[in-house]
């Protein structure tokens, strides 16, 4: 199975169910992660993951990290990727992930460790990453506008969701519902601060942590202007779909159906 | 016919057009309007409109004002109502009109003058008492959150549609979603600072002005938590039908149809 965990950022690193929940589906005790910090700004990012996952149990934990371009794809990466468990994109600076990565030998390889069935995440930026056509920045604000977000070329793992995090506290609705009627092919997945909307196959999100994930499906839109829109102004969708899944609500892209978990009575 | 116009307040008062647009529809120069300044605690604000419907060519603008409730109906009230072509309410607080005219006779003659077909509309406040059960207050976000809205009842106009204002300038999708989510039977309706939702016969929609309505339309709810959300937790939905639209967007509410206006190619 072909796993992506999108988490929304700011997880609780006092209690950080999300990063343990990250380190049991990469295989728990018997798992071999590999943090790739690049997104950061900070140097210690990476260790803090790393540590955690250490912490929590994981058998390996290694920081993947390099300045260049020209340093992805060595041999130890490689090596590194190809017995990984568990890839993990920490927050920062999206672009600064597809710019250093992005068309290297090292995006192949994480692409392929994918493919074989290596769980690979990561929150914020690291979440942005995931998606092909990724949300590089843009503005908050609830309906969507010309200029509202700024899309460049992901490291791809998905060209059927649209990530965008933080996406509650930075009122992020707008812009993604932007991205969907731009390409209604695609599904916006707009996952709240730690939370993780958890893809399975490509197709089935299920939700996990403390907030919520907003999903957009554009696939019936009937009409939109954003073609013809200019100078910032409104822009028109019809025929959008929104569903707001909570801890294990679950959605299946292709047969279109979102589900609520049973709740005990209280 | 029956018309509503729900004005999502901060009209331009440099460029009225939304002011031009009610007296147009409430007859023009043979409109005989009524304003209603009971929402506001400014009291120049029932002249202000008074006198722009006048200088916009209106027959006549009345105020009817009164700041206590056994006040609400005397003859000469009735008398102006049962004349008017055209009743606004101004902004302010909406629940200021529900407490001082709800359940009084000048409400009964209010909803009659509607059902005769005088328009009835205002801006703000004056949006939100239009529905039978009004958004009194809230909190801003782009999610439903449990206790994120306090409903009363406002003077009924139509039960189909949910109106609130100052839409995306608050960020207050997540409180609609949280009242459709309540009660799916209604429309949920999203008006923007400049713009109007023009009602036909309690069931077609169209924009006016120069921001979004946002549509939000429950019927297809599949599930939701919404009545087992405690703590002020996040609302899951799942089916939630979204069109955001601008000027000249059209929606039908029966037959579930948002359509776009043709636009001339640039």
């Amino acid at each position: 199975m072909r796993t992506l965990m999108a988490i929304g950022g700011a997880i609780d690193q006092e209690n950080p169910t999300l990063v343990a929940e990250f380190l049991r589906r990469a295989g728990g005790e018997q798992a071999r992660l590999v943090v790739l910090p690049q997104a950061s700004d900070q140097v210690e990012t990476g260790g803090i993951y790393a540590n955690q996952f250490l912490r929590l149990g994981a058998r390996e934990a290694k920081i993947l990290d390099f300045q260049q371009r020209d340093q992805a794809g060595t041999p130890e990466q490689i090596e590194m990727i190809r017995c990984a468990s568990g890839i993990f994109f920490t927050g920062g600076t999206q672009m600064r992930l597809s710019v250093l990565i992005g068309g290297t030998p090292l995006e192949e390889e994480l692409l392929a460790a994918y493919q074989r069935g290596c769980l690979v995440g990561g929150t914020s930026a690291g979440a942005a990453i995931l998606s092909k056509t990724m949300i590089a920045y843009g503005h908050g604000g609830s309906t969507p506008r010309e200029h509202i977000v700024q899309f460049i070329p992901g490291l791809g793992f998905t060209d059927r969701f649209i990530f965008d995090q933080h996406f509650r506290k930075r009122n992020r609705l707008g812009r993604l519902i932007y991205a969907v009627a731009t390409y209604p092919g695609a599904v916006g997945v707009g996952i709240d601060e730690n939370t993780a909307a958890i893809v399975e196959d490509d197709d089935r999100i299920s939700v996990y942590g403390s907030g919520a994930v907003t999903i957009v499906d554009g696939r019936q839109i009937t009409a939109t202007d954003v073609a013809e829109v200019g100078s910032r102004g409104t822009v028109a969708v019809a025929g959008l779909i929104v569903h707001v899944l909570t801890d294990q609500g679950t959605y299946q892209r292709q047969a279109r159906i979102a589900r609520l978990p049973d709740r005990p009575p209280r």
